[in-house]
C-alpha cells in the first residue's frame, strides 16, 4: 500500500536522471513489476558516489558507459511499503538498507561465493541498471537488510560506502596481526580507516596531500598521517617517512587512491610477504616498479565493490565499533535545485565528506 | 677424508671465479672451516643458471653488485667428504642435492615459514657470497638432501631450477582446480610446466615468442602451445587466441619471462578471481593494465626462490613424476677452456635448455 | 517433445520407489511442471548408492526419516527430452550428468559459496524428496552438465560418487604436498583413492580388513595397502604398520569407513600439523583420543557431499586422469525383477563395487 | 656482571624445585654456561599456571612424566644481566618478556612456520628442562622480547598466557567475522576472551559452571554468559540457552576446559560451516557426537602452546587494547614459605586468577 491508501500507479515516483554530461533532471521513473521476491521501498536516505559523480561529469567510469538516460544513486535506505508473494522475512514498514548489486546466483564465480564478480551483474545506477536516487525502487527483499532499532536510515544508506571499506581489509587480509597504511583520506580511504581500526589492526598510517583531509582522518583514529606531495620524484624519502611513522612493518598497504604514484608508494612501501589492496581506480594504466616488490613476494589484490558485507556493518554500526555519522557532511532535500547543488557539493570536495539525500 | 688418505689443506680445491665482465678464471678456492653442523661436500654436477650468466655479463641482478671476485654456480649436487661433530643424518659417501640458501632461522620471517624472504639470507654465487662451481664446498649439513639411489648426481642438481617452478606453482595456488597459461618456454618455464602438470593440473597453454621453445614444451606435455610477437599492439589479439587455445577459464597464469608484454599479457589473459604469479624478472619497471584486471579482482603474487622444495623435488624425481634428463642438453668438464665455453653456450642459448658440468 | 511425438503427460514414467523396509516398486512418478529455468531428461544410467540401500533396510539415514513413499536415486546421467523458457545452454538430445542437490542460492551458506551446507537444499533421494531412478525427471538446468563425446552416460552418472572424493581432498588440502593415508577400501574408499592421485598425491596407503577390497586399491593404484582387523585393541600396531608401509608424514588421513575405530587410527596415525578427514558416517558417536591429536595440532574435518564438482570431475574423466568404469561391476535393467535384484546385489557387497542401471 | 660487581658464581642462585608429589623445595639451581646467542636473566615476575600445578600434583601431565627434580615456572619476565658474545639487539638492564620454548629451527614444522610442534623443543618446566621460577635464568636472546616503557614487569609474564588465547583465536580462525562461544571461564578462558575481543570478535558469549568466574567474563566485556551444569544430560538445553544467549551464528567455539561434556557442547552448538577449537585438554579420550558435526562441516582445531605471539601480545598490551593487570589476584614473594601458599592459592582456585611471584 502506498501512503494514504494511494496505489503506487497512481502516485507519482519521481528519480533524479543522468540525461547528459552535467546534467541533471529529477523525473518521473516508473517502477518495474513487483517479483514474488521482490519487495518496494520507499527510499529516505541516499547518499552519493564519487561514480556517481564521475559519471555525471564524463558519462562514463572503467569500462561502462552511460548510452541513455539513468538514475543515478546507489547507497540507500528506506522503508518497506509492499512485499512480494514470497517474501517471507519483511513487512510493509521495516526500515532496510539496500545491497545495490543484483548477481546471477548460478554462474562459476556466484556458487564458488565471489558474486561481486559475478559477469551478469545487475548493478543500481551501473549502465543500463537505474539507481535508486528516487522516492521508490523495487529491488530483491534478500539484497534488503532490516536495521537494528538504534540505527537511523542515514546510517543504513552509509552501509554501502562503509562496505567498501570492509571488504578491502577483508581482501588484504587486515587483522590484528597487521600493520595498515592507508594510502588516500578521502570517503574510501576513511571508511578503510573505520575498517581497519574495527578488524583489530594495531597500528594505522594515513597518507594524503590534503591537510585538512589528514586532520579527519587523525579524528577518526589514525595512529599516525604523512602528508607527501603528487610529485613521483618524492616517493623515496616519503618512504622512508611512512616507515618511521609506521616504526614497524607496513604488513598491509591499501591504497584508496589508486594513482601511479601511490601505487608505486605501497609497492615500496610494503613489507617482504605483505599485502597491497588497490582500491581506487584513478589510473587505467600505470608504470610501476612491480618487479622489486614482486621479488620480496609482496602481493597485489584488487577489490570490486564487496561480498556478504551488509550484516557485518550493521552489527558494526549497532555495536557502536564504527560510528559513521561523522563522515555525512552536508545534507540536501530531493528536488531539483537541491539535487544539483547536492551534486555540486559532491564534486568541490573541499570538506564535504559524504553528501547525503534526505526524502 | 679427502680421497686417497690425503688432506683437504693439501689437496688444491679449484673454483670458477668470476672476475670481471665476461670474465672467469678457474683457480683456488679456500674452504672456510667445517663447523660442527656442517658437511664438506665433493661437487659432481653444477647446472648453470641465466643469472649466472646475467652477473657474468653484467656483474650485477636486481640489486646485487659484484664488487670483489665471486665463486658462481648454484645449481649443484656432490658426494660428502667429511662431516661436523654434531652432524647426524649424513655420512661421507653420501650422495646429496644442496639448496643453495642459507637463512638465519630466526627473524620474523624465517619464524613464520618464509625462509627465502630472510633478509640476511647467504645465497651460493650472490655477492657477496661464493657459489658451489668448485670442487668442494662447505654447506650446512640441513640444506644437504641425500638422492634416493635411482637418482643421479646431475638429476640432485636440477633440484635448484626444478624448484623455482614447485615454489611458483604452490605461490600461484594451481592444482587440480586451476587451469594454467605459462608465459616463456626456456628453462624456467619448463620447469614450471612440469611442476604444473605434477600438480594436477587440468590444462595447460605455453606461450613463447619462439618455434623451437615452443615445440619443445609440446613435447614436455603442454596441453597447447601459442606462438606470440614482441610487440605489444598484439597483446588483445594474442589474448584472443590464448584464451581459444585454453577452452575454459585461465584460473592463473604464470610469467616467466617477466617483461613489461608478458605481464600486461598475463594481467588481460587471467579470468575474474584468478591469480597471476611473477617470476621472471628482466623488466624492473612495467607499464601495466592494473587496474581493470584488479577490478576482476585477479591477483598478482612474486616468487623468490623457494622454501622446502627439495624433498618434494627429489620425491617427484624418484617416483617419475617428473623427468628432468631431458632438460640437460650441453654436458661439460671443469677446466678453463670448458668453463668457458659452457657458459658461452648457455648465454647464445638456441637449443641449448640446461648446461651441466660434471667434475 | 517425448519419444514418438507422445506428449510427456500421456506417456507413463516409472520410477522405482521406496515404500517401506525392503520393500521398492517401479510404479509411475508423475512429473512436476517444468519450470522456466528447468529441463526434462530422459534417464539413462543411474547407479545405487549406500545411501539408497540404507534407507531401503531402515527408512532413514542420520536424521532423515522416509515417512511417505520415496522414489530412490541420485547418480545419474541422461538425455535431455525438453528445455523450459529461459534455458540457454542446453538443448534437446544433449547428454548431460546431473548433480543431484537444488539449493536455496541466497542464504548465508549459499552466498559465502558453501551450498552444500544450505539448510534449504532440495537433494534427489534424501525424504521428503523425490530421486532420480525413473524414467525422466525434471531438473534445473543449472545442474545438468553436458557430457564430452568421449565419455559414456555410466560415466556421466559416476561424477556424483567421483564427487564425494574430490570434495574429500579439497576439504582435506589434499596436494602434491601431502601424503594420503585412506581407511576404507569400498567405493567411496576408492573414488577417495582415485581422486587423491589425480591431486597430485606422492604416496597413497590405503587401509581395509578385506583381502578383496585391498587388493581393488592396489589395482587403482594405492602405493601401499595395509590389512587391519576390526579390533580396537590393535590400533597402535596397526599405526605402526601404516607409518611403515608410508615411508614418511601422514600429513593427510580420509576415513572413509567413520567408525570409532577407524577415526581413532586416524587421528593417531595423522603427523603434527596434519589433517583428518571424515567421510563415511557410519557411527554417530564416537569414543576418541581427540586430545592428544589436538595437542600435535592435528585438524578433523567433515565433508558433507560436494561443491562445484562436476566441470572437474567430466574433465578429470575426459582426459584419462581417472578412470571409473572399472568401478561398475554390475548393470541391470530398469523393471521390478531387475531393481531388486540390483539392489540386492549392492547390499550384498562382496566384489560389488557400483552397481548401475541402464534405462 | 652480577649486581655490585659480584660474579654469578659466586652468588647463589635460588629456584623452586618440584621434587615430588605436592612437594617443591627453594633451592640452589646452577646455571648452564652462557652461550653465545644467550642472555642472562635476572627474575622479576613468575607466574603459576595450570600446567605446575598440574605436575605438582601428579608429577606428569599430557604424556611428560617429572622423573628427575625439575624447577617449575614458564611464565616469566625479568631483567638482563649479561649478554653471550654475539647479541646485539638486547643489553644489560633491559627489561624482556621470555618466551619460554626453544625449538630445533631446523625440523620440516620449524621450516613451514610452525615450530610449536617441534619435536625437539626444549620448553621451561616441560620435564626434563628446567623451568624459570628461579633467581636467574639463562635463555636464548631471540626468545627474549624488550618490554615497552609503559608495561610492567608482570604485564611482561602475562605474555605467556595471553599467548595461549591469541593463538587459540588465530587457530580457530577469530575475526570480525566471527561470533565466538567460549566455554570456561577460567584464567585461559578469561585471556582467550581478552583475545577474541581484540581479534575484532562481533558477540562472545561466555559458558561456565561457576557463578564467580561468570562475573568475571561479564566484567571483562562478555556480551553475554551462560551457566550450565556438569551434567551430560543438559547438554541439548544447554545449547539452546547458548544459541538465544548468541543471537546469531555460533561461528567458532573455543573449549577452554576440554572436558567430554565441553567438547560435546561446542560440537553441537557450532554453526554449520564452523569451527571448534580445543584448548582445554582434561579428558584424554572423549566420548563425542562427532559424526552429525563432521556432517555440517564443523572443524576442529586444536591448539599447542603459540607460535610468534609476544610481539603482539606486547602491542595489544602496550596499546591498551587488552588489559591483563586485572587477572593476577594474588602476589608472593620468593621463600619457601610464600612458595608453599603461592601453590595452594593456585591449586584452590576459588577467586583466585593469575597468582604471580615477585622476585
Amino acid at each position: 500500500m502506498g501512503k494514504g491508501g494511494m496505489s503506487v500507479d497512481e502516485e507519482e515516483n519521481m528519480a533524479a536522471w543522468l540525461v547528459g554530461v552535467n546534467t541533471i533532471k529529477v523525473q518521473a521513473f516508473k517502477l518495474p513489476p513487483l517479483g514474488p521476491n521482490d519487495v518496494r521501498v520507499r527510499m529516505k536516505a541516499v547518499g552519493i558516489c564519487g561514480s556517481d559523480v564521475h559519471f555525471l561529469k564524463t558519462l562514463k567510469l572503467a569500462g561502462y558507459f552511460v548510452k541513455e538516460p539513468m538514475v543515478l544513486g546507489h547507497e540507500c535506505a528506506g522503508v518497506i511499503e509492499e512485499i512480494g508473494t514470497q517474501v517471507k522475512n519483511l513487512v510493509p514498514g521495516d526500515r532496510v538498507a539496500l545491497e545495490p548489486g543484483i548477481s546471477c546466483n548460478h554462474c562459476y564465480l556466484c556458487k564458488t561465493g565471489r558474486y561481486n564478480l559475478c559477469p551478469e551483474m545487475r548493478f543500481f545506477a551501473t549502465p543500463p541498471v537505474h539507481g535508486s536516487l528516487a522516492n521508490q525502487v523495487v529491488h530483491p527483499a534478500e539484497l534488503c537488510f532490516k536495521l537494528p532499532d538504534n540505527l537511523s536510515l542515514e546510517e543504513g544508506a552509509m552501509c554501502e560506502p562503509l562496505s567498501v571499506g570492509v571488504h578491502a581489509c577483508r581482501r588484504a587480509n587486515v587483522s590484528i596481526d597487521t600493520n595498515v597504511l592507508v594510502l588516500g583520506s578521502g570517503p574510501i580511504g576513511l571508511v578503510t580507516l573505520l575498517a581497519a581500526r574495527a578488524f583489530g589492526v594495531p597500528r594505522i598510517v594515513v597518507v594524503d596531500v590534503d591537510d585538512y583531509r589528514l586532520s579527519v582522518s587523525k579524528n577518526f583514529g589514525a595512529n599516525e598521517i604523512v602528508k607527501v606531495s603528487t610529485n613521483i620524484q618524492d616517493i623515496d624519502e616519503e618512504v622512508n617517512l611512512i616507515h618511521k611513522a609506521m616504526g614497524g612493518r607496513v604488513d598491509v598497504t591499501i591504497d584508496c587512491a589508486g594513482l601511479n604514484k601511490t601505487m608505486s608508494t605501497a609497492l615500496k612501501a610494503t613489507a617482504a610477504g605483505g599485502r597491497v589492496c588497490l582500491v581506487g581506480m584513478c589510473h587505467n594504466e600505470m608504470t610501476l616498479p612491480l618487479t622489486p616488490a614482486a621479488a620480496r613476494e609482496v602481493e597485489v589484490v584488487g577489490v570490486f565493490r564487496y561480498i556478504n558485507t551488509w550484516p557485518l556493518c550493521l552489527e558494526l554500526l549497532s555495536s557502536g565499533k564504527i560510528d559513521v555519522k561523522p563522515l555525512i557532511t552536508h545534507r540536501f532535500g530531493f528536488n531539483q535545485n537541491e539535487v544539483e547543488e547536492a551534486f555540486e557539493t559532491s564534486a568541490r570536495g573541499g570538506n564535504a565528506i559524504k553528501v547525503m539525500f534526505n526524502l
